[in-house]
């Protein structure tokens, strides 16, 4: 590897930079020594399944996770097997791109639905029948839970103990966790669930962003580039690591300043950043 | 209590209308058969510590809370030593008003700063001066945990369980905590915590505004009207209920859309909504 190529384990999410087309970022990962990424299968489906797992392939690249799959809260079973159906073509389009991880976000409360119980219940009842369909086509499934600002309208599972008391009623090989700085670094008990989730080798997937405020308007679009904000990011890889993490640190950035850049600039900013402030 | 008056327990924190000054707050609860109000340090001052509480008392108002002390964070000794000192006066001020609680919310990460431990830690040090201070004075104080999405600028302290970790350090009788709806709502460790500071004696005030998405920008002003939103408040009034709560439910939404009505009109509606899903 060049003296400037990115860090070993680094990984570039691809909604970082989501201004480049699939063969930009494919060449600008390659030109930058990036060895992996995680996709989004929007952007997979428009560039072509078959093609984005050549290309990617064809370049020697790693797919850290695929990005998305989940919402499993409907309140009437016919949602749920419209959800069941949909994740069963994301675990294909993960087998095809070879993903380390498909990533799942639970989903949040129904409309005029205030049981919280019941919905983080029905998660369980829909990963029970894809954790094991999933595992027959060589994927593994990650649980990521998602800020508590999101727990109504996008993921009932809003802390990394949550996820593993789920994940853990299924075998580590089917379904592990995804731990993001972001969503989880204000908790005060992410230490001791980092180290549960690593003795049960559950962690799937680690992921990087900032926590900057003010929050823009709907909160999405709220996250800092590394160093940015407020999250010791390199204690946050370390206790990943010292739980047993090996795999790659995916940095994944949902930010319009950065989306409106140069993206070959922005990912020299964020190789530099995740050099000064994770690695 | 005349027919249409507000249920025995409702409180109206004074936020909630703040289009009010404070004659015609306790004229308007008054009015309504209101029989108790949260009040705001801010608005206290303007029209007059003393006249305010001549004001109240006058009336025959409760005051269920003043808010709020706290900030306690600052990583620089001079820092915390200002906090502490208008900390005292917040507890003078409390005294004064005879409120059943003086709120704290504990402060956000300093500037620059990421350690959330070192946060955390340094609110128990001015604690242990105030409290005991504030005993002295017949102030109970109560800690407010916000939202995570408030932990890196308004408040390290993000769940019930933490407050009641902090809490414990000290006798019942001077630091307890404070169980607003809002922020606390999505924790599924919320039972079990409701029941300890119950146990402990530790709930000095319940509040209550409903969770509605999508949040404002800043998310500081995104409070629902009570039923708007995704809480089953009620469930939660009742769990505060039987883990020992027998004071005052207090309703504190901070909405422009409420400000910019009549304020009488407002406090109607804010009583329905109570007895509709609350009370």
């Amino acid at each position: 590897m060049s003296a400037g190529a990115a860090p070993a384990r680094f990984s570039l999410n691809q909604e970082t930079i989501r201004q480049w087309s699939m063969p930009e970022l494919v060449d600008g990962c390659v030109a930058a020594g990036v060895g992996a990424v995680g996709l989004w299968r929007d952007p997979v489906r428009e560039f072509g399944l078959r093609e984005t797992a050549k290309l990617v392939a064809g370049a020697g690249l790693r797919v850290s996770s695929l990005c998305r799959g989940g919402f499993f809260t409907a309140a009437d079973p016919a949602g749920r097997a419209t959800a069941l159906e949909d994740n069963r073509r994301a675990v294909a389009e993960a087998a095809e791109l070879g993903a380390e991880a498909l990533v799942l976000v639970s989903g949040g409360l129904p409309e005029g639905d205030r049981d919280l119980v019941g919905a983080r219940r029905r998660i369980v009842d829909v990963l029970g029948e894809l954790a094991p369909w999933a595992a027959d086509h060589g994927v593994r499934l990650g649980i990521e839970p998602l800020h508590p600002m999101f727990a109504s309208d996008r993921c009932v599972v809003s802390t990394l103990g949550q996820a593993l008391d789920i994940a853990e009623q299924f075998p580590a090989q089917q379904v592990g966790v995804v731990a993001d700085s972001y969503h989880v670094w204000w908790d005060e008990r992410l230490p001791a669930d980092l180290r549960r989730a690593g003795a049960g080798g559950r962690i799937v997937s680690v992921q990087v962003a900032d926590w900057v405020t003010p929050l823009p308007a709907g909160v999405l679009l709220g996250r800092g580039q590394l160093g940015d904000g407020c999250i010791d990011l390199r204690a946050f890889r370390e206790l990943a690591d010292s739980a047993g993490h090996r795999g790659p640190v995916e940095v994944e950035i949902f930010h319009p300043g950065l989306w409106a850049r140069d993206g070959a600039e922005v990912l020299r900013e964020v190789i530099d950043r995740y050099r000064e402030h994770v690695a």
